[in-house]
């Protein structure tokens, strides 16, 4: 089996600004414990896909600063999306351009920005995806277990177990999109998992159930591969242009009729605005937590629940404050309530309606 | 008639940490609209005192920062106290040195840390304070109109008119410590001024005034006297060290016969702690002030009530939160509740006792 690996880093982001800004998003961010997330994304692969087997998709304002980040990394194994189309036309461009050197690839598809620990339980999931998947019509998703009754991420309900080798997998029933809070707590006691937005297939039956999507899809899709294998880049941009703008959730997981969810047994954290610090932060007294890096310090006294995010050689102090994001580097400093950090990007409107796009 | 004035610049002050450090006090700090405290106070006294009659009384540790903020100013003019030892001493040291130059002089004494405006108002009450100083006996105070009952000031009872020229002069009747809040209002409904701490009289009255004090105090202040005019740089230095450390408030002003006290029409402020950059900052909407320095900027959104003081190349972004103070420079970053800021002390020995003696 030849297995490669696509990292989606396209995200923008403002749930971290002012860390996150155009050029440098929140995959480019040391959320992973200090290291920046699509390094830690990386990293997490050595050892299950040859490092030319790992490929990265983003946008062009990304690309310098990614190749900085990766010093290592093989400059022809990052794709330049033509522009942001949402996930399916970015899997299928990926899918197309890979398998046109290896057609009969399995691949595992994971966001840049996301923390899943310990490393060798991932590997051993996607192996056991891969495996699934070798049929050549299965495509295989991860579900974890739910902590809360989150309403950020997707759901998917489990079908009849498929077997019962460990990782366990089920047939997946049905995709649930985002719910509100009530729904939440149904899919919850329900025993529905987390959809964590990482799929295990092979190219032949992702191209199959591309075909399956909505025509302007399908023909979208299918003009990629086709272009790809031709080695004709402008038609293939050309192609991926004309793909409707929908995620690979809606556009082929929803329809394929085999699909396989793999219980994720793993740290698994999407890092999605500021507060997650105190998932992947270190902790102090009084229940706060602190990202730091570059040379970064923080002290507290009388101050609880609060979270830091430092970068640079500077202290951040606290005194007597609770339930507040601290953000300090280079040119900003940022001071919300926590439960405001979910809503920063009407922050961000606000700094681009003042013309400060120096901070964007 | 020879006008001198001394302004004490000795202070350390961590009510304004992280911006006051002990190499930089709050004298340092650009608290006046921008600009630094002590800057302004010797840009005050521009036309009224001959520059080479200005002095400064200082510490040793600010000697270097002091001579950098005013490039212009004769080094000579620049005294440095062996040790603190409040303002009485300082005061006796400060006139017995520029009494044995100019043994009639006139002097007005002020702080380095306060900002009065506007200037034309505070030169015409230093006159008028010279002038009533001039029979030699007189000490002269400045008492300002209470725009609320402070705890944090001293007061001064107005006696009987001296005449009725403006800005009108009354003989004081008492010198009354920081109250306690009741004691305030009381102060307050009978018409007490509150103690600008800024004085006028000539050399001698002072000198005399100074036997009248305790006798450890008088006989170290005529040892100063004596020394200073003998050039004797040693026994200056040494009587310094055994005067009491005690405030001119309570070592004379208290004692003296004649004060007189002269109502100061003027915008006076303190700046006592970071919620008063309400008084000398800029103001932005929802009740919001900055005071911003080197390149600083700041925004809020949904906030209200806060106090930014910034510095350098970085922007401040509020965002849904209120009556906090948020500080940013170089290696720093604090955010307490305004109402906390008066206790920052508390703060700095946290930091002290973390062995963060590099952010003291």
């Amino acid at each position: 089996m030849s297995l490669h690996a696509v990292i989606m880093a396209g995200g923008a982001g403002t749930r971290f600004w002012p860390a996150s800004r155009a050029a440098r998003p929140k995959q480019l961010l040391p959320l992973a414990h200090g290291r920046l997330l699509v390094v830690a994304t990386v990293e997490r692969l050595a050892g299950l896909c040859a490092p030319d087997h790992v490929w990265i998709v983003t946008n062009r304002r990304q690309v310098r600063a990614l190749m900085k980040a990766l010093p290592g990394f093989r400059s022809d194994r990052i794709l330049v999306e033509p522009e942001p189309r949402d996930t399916a036309p970015c899997i299928a461009l990926a899918a197309a351009r890979l398998g046109a050197a290896d057609p009969g690839a399995t691949m595992v598809v994971l966001p840049a920005d996301h923390v899943i620990e310990p490393v060798d339980a991932f590997q051993r999931l996607v192996r056991r995806g891969a495996q699934l998947a070798a049929d050549g019509k299965t495509l295989v998703t991860f579900g974890v277990s739910p902590s809360f009754a989150a309403t950020g991420y997707g759901y998917i309900e489990r079908g009849p177990a498929l077997d019962d080798q460990e990782p366990r997998a089920h047939a997946s029933l049905r995709f649930c999109e985002k719910p509100d809070a009530d729904t939440a707590r149904r899919f919850v006691e329900r025993g529905l998992l987390w959809n964590s937005g990482i799929f295990v297939w092979t190219v032949p039956a992702l191209r199959a159930a591309f075909a399956h999507a909505e025509p302007a899809l399908a023909a979208a899709a299918e003009a990629m591969f086709a272009a790809a294998a031709a080695g004709q880049k402008a038609r293939l941009t050309r192609a991926f242009k004309a793909a409707p703008k929908v995620s690979i959730d809606r556009a082929v997981m929803e329809k394929a009729p085999t699909v396989a969810v793999v219980e994720a047994a793993v740290r698994w954290h999407d890092v999605g605005s500021f507060p997650a610090i105190a998932a992947v932060g270190i902790g102090g007294e009084g229940r706060n937590f602190a990202l730091l890096s570059g040379g970064a310090s923080w002290l507290t006294l009388q101050s609880e629940d609060n979270v830091v995010y430092a970068e640079g050689k500077r202290t951040v102090a606290l005194f007597g404050v609770r339930d507040l994001v601290v953000v300090a580097l280079g040119d900003a400093v940022l001071v919300c309530p926590k439960d405001r950090a979910a809503e920063l990007k009407e922050l961000v409107e606000h700094v681009r309606a003042q013309g400060r796009t120096d901070l964007l």
